[in-house]
């Protein structure tokens, strides 16, 4: 009796389970970065890399080229729907209508690629590299920045989908009962949490798309108010949510690249170079600074008064604690009431630092969360043969050059620190060297 | 696209979602007892009724009437189907063939049917009463014994849609992921456990006929050779798994009744007489004796010599431990190697209390559990809004009279005494009055 037989033999002969269904399964700041670079940047050439932090797995073993090659062309396919289109025109963005421009939007429509990538199997005695995936990326920065989060949530699925090609169905319904019930357990830590406030922002390293989705309505349907919405936009579009997110250290990173040609002052001026040019298309909600490219103390301590009037920052490197009290003192000093600002923690986050952080801050600032990676990819010990195989990747995707010239991300973390060795010199001459041996990057 | 209409219409316009999908699905000790009841007792009267021992739960409120006997006239129209009774009379039980009489078969096949049966709901000030329901039933034995299994398992599962139909899909999702992150740690505990022995007791308090088959796949895909089967005929026929079970407490109660209108003495031997009677019709595996009805020690002690070569015992209100050590006892002052025998625990039993029983009893004489309730309905704690209506209850179907003479069980643990005061008292005078305030009974 009741057998599907279309679904069957659809399920039975496909030739693609897309990972990225549309290109707008991506993090909303994307779209906002695109924006800013096709404005500001039109001409300017990048490179970009994908690096797999946690080295102790040998990506290039779990992920077949093939089909490494297959989901990237099938991105590469894809456009932007017209109902898509008419959404990001017409929808309301943190409250505010209208951000993107018309011409920018057909630019979209008509114009917008991707660019040209280049895949590869490291060989190297070096263990930071043996056994890895080479992902590349050169073109214009237009082009090429959209792939970061598209190559990322492909990577991270892939990898998925080749340690549940081992399970049986018995096994598959073992890992998601437990990975549920883990989601639940979290879940309920979250639900009676006076005043919270998270967002989803876990697309790139999540489990996969239908995981993501999952968790996302979970929080949706458990977390009222206390949700904020996710920074995936096509679930945004899909589930009528707040699209979540506005900048990355991708701009001050190329921007410091460009500006490192020149003296010292104007490498050191160019992270602030950033935020004015921000402001200039964006305003309210959407004014949240990174200051922790270069290191966050030498950030604020020099930035121009503007700064302390937007709205917020986002400590993606710091101990958040430690980055959350010296923004507070810092917006005192400059005579600015920090229970009007923002704070968003966005570092490998899971639910009881998000509870404690947020205790943490009540009444002195309006706290956050950006729930990423321990969101929508937390199988670790769920897998029915104890493998590690579902457990999720320190994997980024990161700008390497802008118009030929390295570029270099110190961070608050000295083991996010990126960049070539002499270069890296220059800009902690230049920035001061602040870095810490921090916490152990788990995702 | 791929939209099964056929199927949704069917979900959206079914009439009855059926418990019990065939008269196999019960205890394999329903049939072996039917055929001894067919064959030994054709004319025997008796009365039978459901008792929640779960007092607190208020069953009346649960569980409606009207779909109670919708469930109930459902299975009085079921008729075995021709290739169970082919099933039946072809298939090697405990190692067996043609276990089941041709003239039994026949006799399943053209005369079988279900007595009739009460419902209502009782009105009382006293506790143990208000709030329940009255299940009774009446007739010939042959026609009501089969209700017993039938009919736990359609209030047990009525209770369960009860409490589901309160949920969203979400809750549904979280619930059975938990109840089955749940079986599978319980399964890992036991995954390892050389030697082990245990088969699944669970279905008259099952929380669904689909959950029951799920944890009795579970345990066959990962516990091999230390999953015995199932008590449970019709997925032991599904599945090609042996059907586990002898004889149960309705017997000797039956027996007892009948002969309690002679002289004490008749009274006394009447339980040593099922065991004469069973031993007629049934050998090796299948004799397993069940001595606590009217007490275990007195039952031992005065048990003829032929009892010390049946093949084990089932412990079921006594503990276990102290059961097992008692049989071990006995067996060696009988002259008989306890190692060649079998040791049955059937209580209320959970993965803890299997495992440490198999370990206590190992070398000494083969232990095997019969895994029931906390089996095949442990949803304590999973419901997603923390309420206790998808938690077992204490549920049974116990005979209360014969040719219209009233039954009594004393049994191990005095919780479970059954029977009229005043009759109580006289079997307590002829066997003894050895029953304690034992464990709480949970399931």
């Amino acid at each position: 009796m009741n057998v599907n037989f279309a679904e069957r033999a659809h399920n039975h002969n496909w030739k693609l389970d897309p990972i990225v269904r549309s290109l707008l399964d991506t993090d909303f700041y994307k779209l906002l970065m695109l924006q800013f670079i096709w404005k500001n940047f039109p001409q300017v050439q990048v490179t970009s890399e994908v690096v797999n932090r946690t080295v102790r797995v040998h990506l290039a073993e779990r992920v077949g080229m093939a089909a490494l090659r297959e989901q990237m062309e099938h991105v590469r396919g894809l456009r932007f729907r017209r109902s898509e289109l008419v959404w990001l025109a017409g929808n309301t963005f943190y409250g505010v209508r209208f951000i993107f421009e018309p011409a920018f939007l057909e630019w979209l429509e008509k114009d917008f690629a991707l660019s040209d990538y280049e895949i590869a199997e490291q060989e190297s005695d070096d263990p930071a590299h043996a056994g890895q995936l080479t992902l590349r990326f050169s073109g214009l920065w237009t082009a090429v920045t959209m792939w970061e989060v598209y190559a990322l949530a492909i990577v991270s699925e892939l990898k998925t989908r080749a340690a549940l090609a081992e399970l049986s169905e018995l096994e598959l319904d073992v890992l998601y009962a437990r990975a549920k019930t883990r989601l639940w357990d979290k879940i309920e830590k979250l639900r009676d949490v006076e005043g919270l406030q998270l967002s989803d922002f876990g697309t790139r390293r999540r489990h996969s798309f239908l995981w993501q989705e999952y968790a996302v309505q979970a929080l949706r349907a458990s977390l009222g108010k206390r949700f904020g919405g996710t920074s995936n936009t096509a679930l945004a579009y899909k589930h009528d949510l707040e699209a979540i997110g506005t900048n990355a250290h991708e701009l001050p990173m190329a921007m410091a690249a460009l500006a490192s040609v020149g003296s010292d002052d104007e490498l050191r001026a160019s992270q602030y170079r950033v935020l004015e040019l921000w402001q200039r298309s964006y305003g309210g909600s959407l004014l949240i600074m990174l200051p922790d490219t270069f290191g966050t103390t030498q950030f604020l301590e020099h930035a121009p008064e503007f700064a302390a009037d937007w709205t917020g920052q986002r400590v993606d490197s710091k101990d958040p604690y430690v980055a959350g009290d010296e923004y507070v003192a810092w917006l005192e000093s400059r005579g600015r009431d920090p229970r009007q600002k923002r704070l968003i923690a966005s570092d490998g986050l899971d639910v009881d630092d998000i509870v404690k952080l947020h205790e943490y801050f009540s009444g002195r600032i309006r706290f956050s969360a950006g729930w990423g990676t321990l969101l929508t990819n937390d199988f670790r010990g769920c897998h029915p043969r104890g493998e590690d195989t579902l457990e999720p990747l320190s994997l980024v995707c990161k700008l390497t050059s802008a118009n030929g010239i390295p570029t270099v991300k110190l961070s608050d973390n000295a083991r996010k620190t990126a960049g070539p060795v002499e270069l890296v010199a220059r800009y902690r001459r230049v920035f001061g060297s602040e870095a810490e041996t921090g916490a152990a990057v788990i995702v």
